[in-house]
């Protein structure tokens, strides 16, 4: 089965995610974070310290349709956001890399849960870049969302059931 | 029945609310936007591909309540959010053009999607029309829910059910 | 009953949470808002012509545990939001302050409604401050999440049920 979870910064999805893969007794945590700064450092720990022996750690920023394919375990990939982030620096072509993952999970032969923000719901942002991003994530979670069996809007870490 | 389709920047709102009208047997699409700048035209084309033989289109960003009443045919409002915008523009009486728009959607013979963008769910603006935009957009769309028989909120090109 | 309403800027969720301490017969109206400028000031007015004879008001930015503990009639705190903003420019100690306000809904001998925004779903804010305070704003709504017996998203003016 393939879960979607979506919701804003700091809305418990990443716990309410991990949780779903522990529930089915652990698994691999694709982490696609990129640690630029000290803020970010502390956010990467933060998520660390939460996961424990259940849990298998890859890192990858940017290739990751091969990893879901290949995974022999229940994959939590945290999270879209910043792997849309690491595609638009890389210059990556979007469309392809989201139609490629997409392949990738109709392909998994294991759970996967994908963590996702959402990142419309505020006022039009100031700097080109900033909307040209909001646009790209708006898509990319669209058609994640196409492509997973269920798809749940986390706020305040609580579920809202948006397909299942 | 009159149904307003809330939802982010890049959630499918608009495919969504497009779906209800094709549904319909096709009908008027109402554009609201003007073309401002390249980024603008780029996302009207979208929109405009993704119609086709089942829509008649007219463009009007600031005087739509007439032309809702006085339609014939099955109609899509995109958007309102756009409109506002306009309404503030040209210093209209935000309050008087929005209860001219409800009595219109009360007088309607025919059904009316509503599309509307949710922008109060970032942190507050730095800039005070940003502010006051973001005030005037939710009140507007709490306005027209209560006029509205449906009212969906779309993430990810999905829908949770407000009002029905 | 512990209810938490949380929403975006203008979303009608103070309404909502007014409503229901009046259909309980009224309350007391705890508002944590300081009054900085003409904007806010105007804000306040605007709530305050909502409220009528049901209602007591009392204002307190900061030490809002103990009022809600003592309190022998329906409590409306609104809003969560201003109330972390003041504790942050007091410094105080956040986990503290919202492990004491948890505390304090545990051992409520009334029905006590919180308000609170949702401020996560932007795009990520350009000011450290406002990442801190959105880093805040998402774990204190998960927190008393979890102290709350029900939790409601609003928009435009409608609840979703994420708790109850």
């Amino acid at each position: 089965m393939i879960t979607l979870v979506l919701g804003g910064a700091r809305s418990g999805k990443s716990a309410f995610a991990e949780k779903i893969i522990e529930d089915l007794g652990g698994g691999t945590y694709l982490a696609t974070s990129r640690v630029w700064d000290a803020e970010m450092a502390e956010r990467v720990q933060t998520h660390q310290e939460r996961r424990n022996h259940l849990w298998t750690t890859i890192e990858e920023p940017v290739r990751i349709a091969d990893l879901i394919v290949n995974s022999d375990k229940p994959m939590l990939v945290d999270c879209l956001t910043l792997w849309l982030s690491n595609l638009m620096e890389e210059e990556c072509d979007i469309t392809l890399e989201t139609n490629n993952l997409c392949a990738a999970l109709a392909a998994a032969k294991q759970d996967v849960v994908l963590v996702s923000n959402e990142v419309g719901l505020g006022i039009v942002p100031d700097n080109a870049l900033a909307r040209r991003f909001r646009d790209h994530a708006g898509r990319v979670n669209q058609t994640v969302a196409q492509a997973a069996d269920r798809v749940l809007f986390i706020a305040a870490g609580l579920p809202l059931t948006l397909k299942e």
